[in-house]
């Protein structure tokens, strides 16, 4: 017997016959033995209907009060499945983030989980019920409502798990699990029984979309094992083969005896860069430039700061494309006179490409395979940069599928390690 | 300057357009220096939907998940309000029932209220803030939500104005107010400026379905003055017109100089009536008649049982015409051989009409009066039943309106008096 997190997704929790499927599954889980908590996302469509109703009438509207509209619509799903779990024969109760308590900071629409009560769940989960715990959302120290942002669900999930000790956190979601590469792009892109959160991290901050990109922080830092795995399987499928399917995010150390080099290849097509040229390199010229870039709210991914010539350098980076008109315009107004650069310059259809992979710490040449696999193609790389478990390059945009194509051939991640 | 508490019905709140009526109107009266605290109701349907939700997974939800799911429509009712508040410029803050905190007991989907934190609110409003209250809700001590039953947002209101010591609360509705009788019955009737909480009560009770009847007990209770108006005026109607509109709920003490003997014509149609006969006149017999339909949850309304004569009475009640054959059913089944009754007759057409007015106390001749007029009709008496404040009659169904029509002409109730 063991303590299981299940989450879903707003496409699993859509309909009430989605809902009693759910409630199927879980029941499942439950009769095999299992003590288990579901944190369901609101049915699809029923968060973006509540804040068009806010739109409809602010365009500018208080965050708390969004988040007392926007929580609703997981209440209304966790109290729907406790029913259909009840329906199903199996005790079941349900409890508002506010309920159990998951506290949080006053950081309304975006806010972090500070602390999870666990006594009411435990005695629940101990008399034999299962409890609906309502994704996304919590309640900071003044008792307002508050929301973790989009996608927080995972987060939830991944935090109740953590707080409970469970044995594993299952994110059922409408893909099969993660992916060497997006299998849109590449045809040969294979399905990873098994990813580290290191490289899970690095795989969802560059463009895959499982999962929210927060809630695997947690669950590399909480040590919560964690599995992405398909709600679209038929709901009585054999415990034995659901609790192997999908991708298993583990730890490093538990994984290495098997560890590929590479895990996957990682992109992010919509990239924009940025050069000011005939930079004075003196102490402070980072925060200048980039300090007005973050201040109107844009990330910027990549830097790069040239060896400087006769006290001048050259200072690159790279900001999503839709920022990109932005990004300058305040560079030219605020920065560029000020810091007396000579000149700017920037190219708004560029893409990054990224390996990823724990294995390239104890292997050489990884970089060197990279390169060569893209020259021999007459891909120009235009930036590079590096992590521990990565390396990223800055191409064109045009030659963006041609470069995880090759890549993706060149590390042999059609083959199961 | 004084402190009002504002309740909109579902109707009023019915869309983001009229959300924005709403909130121009009380920001009329924040502007005029009142205090204003606003109860609204779900916008119109919301329930409704949520509730055929939960009915769609099973027909016997639990209670206290129908409460999960049914109290988030006055959250977010209220946090639109809120939000359409913020945008006239009205500072303002919404609270679901447990963040004020409103304590009710653990009767989910018809909890009763036993106390309202006060603190928190009185905050707001000396900070110069609107604050929204839901509707409709509490929490319990376990921290379950609750809900008070179908109009239970009548009952938050008035239990809120009661807490805060407030000056009136306003019971903004589709109606302008409460009426003599029912106009679609008789033309003549006519909008009560008044009436005393004691007429309010029978006539809600009677069939007067303005407000429910559990707010008026508690206006009664704590001495809130209470007024019924309408929501459909132009919001931006001068302050005083709208302050002395509507039907004002009030203190018999404080409005006697004035009060009319009679104040309206109650009805209710669909009746029906059982009487067991020869029954033996010792203790107990009617419980042991009227236990059994109480325990199948049947309302029983009137009940007479005459003066024996050889050790023999004959007992007569009336319950809902819905009712009538469960009743029926129960007493042959669990009843009639028990207590050895000779035999059992009803009859399911009989409606029942009462005149309401504080002012019988102090006036004879009311009764008579009213049995003369119903005479003089043809119309025959079957059962009579007196409170204080009001005589009720059953009569045949097919008298009903005539009986209305001539009481309220007999009693002049359609000159003021």
């Amino acid at each position: 017997m063991a303590l299981i997190v299940h989450k879903y997704g707003g496409t699993s929790m859509g309909s009430v016959e989605r809902i009693l499927n759910v409630a199927k599954r879980v029941t499942k889980w439950q009769k095999a033995g299992h003590q288990v908590v579901v944190v369901p996302s609101a049915m699809s469509g029923e968060t973006n209907r509540l804040l068009s109703l806010a739109k409809e009438i602010t365009a500018d509207a208080d965050p708390r009060e969004l988040d007392q509209i926007a929580s609703t619509g997981e209440q209304v799903s966790s109290g729907l499945l406790a029913l259909a779990l009840q329906a199903q024969g199996t005790a079941a109760i349900s409890y508002a983030g506010w309920q159990v308590v998951i506290k949080t900071d006053s950081a309304h629409t975006k806010a972090r989980i500070q602390g999870i009560e666990k006594d009411k769940v435990l005695q629940d989960l101990a008399n034999g019920k299962v409890v609906v715990i309502t994704g996304f959302q919590g309640v900071d120290e003044l008792g307002n409502i508050t929301t973790l942002g989009r996608g927080g669900s995972d987060t939830s999930a991944v935090a109740i798990a953590a707080a409970l000790g469970a044995h594993e956190c299952l994110i059922y979601t409408d893909v099969d699990g993660v992916y060497t590469t997006d299998p849109r792009i590449c045809d040969e892109a294979r399905r990873l029984e098994k990813i580290t959160f290191e490289e899970m991290m690095e795989m969802a901050s560059l463009g895959s979309k499982v999962l929210q990109i927060r809630s695997v922080e947690f669950a590399g830092k909480y040590r919560v094992q964690t599995r992405v795995l398909s709600s679209l399987t038929d709901p009585m499928i054999p415990l034995d083969v659901e609790m192997n399917s999908g991708t298993l995010i583990t730890f490093e150390e538990e994984n290495n005896m098997e560890a590929a080099v590479i895990s996957g290849i990682a992109f992010a097509r919509d990239e924009a860069k940025i050069t000011v040229l005939g930079v004075p390199d003196r102490p402070g010229i980072a925060y200048q430039i980039l300090g007005p870039i973050a201040d109107a709210m844009i990330d910027v991914d990549m830097i790069i700061q040239n060896q400087s010539v006769d006290g001048k350098t050259d200072f690159t980076f790279t900001v999503p494309r839709s920022d990109y008109q932005r990004a300058l315009d305040i560079l030219k107004s605020k920065v560029q006179t000020h810091i007396a650069a000579r000149d700017m310059m920037g190219d708004p259809k560029v893409s990054k490409v990224s390996v990823v992979g724990v294995g390239m710490r104890s292997h050489v040449g990884i970089a060197s395979k990279m390169f060569r696999t893209l020259s021999e193609e007459g891909i120009n790389i235009q930036m590079i940069s590096t992590s521990e478990i990565k390396i990223s390059v800055l191409i064109d945009e045009k030659y963006m599928e041609l470069a995880v194509r090759s890549l993706h051939k060149a590390f042999e991640l059609e083959q199961r390690p």
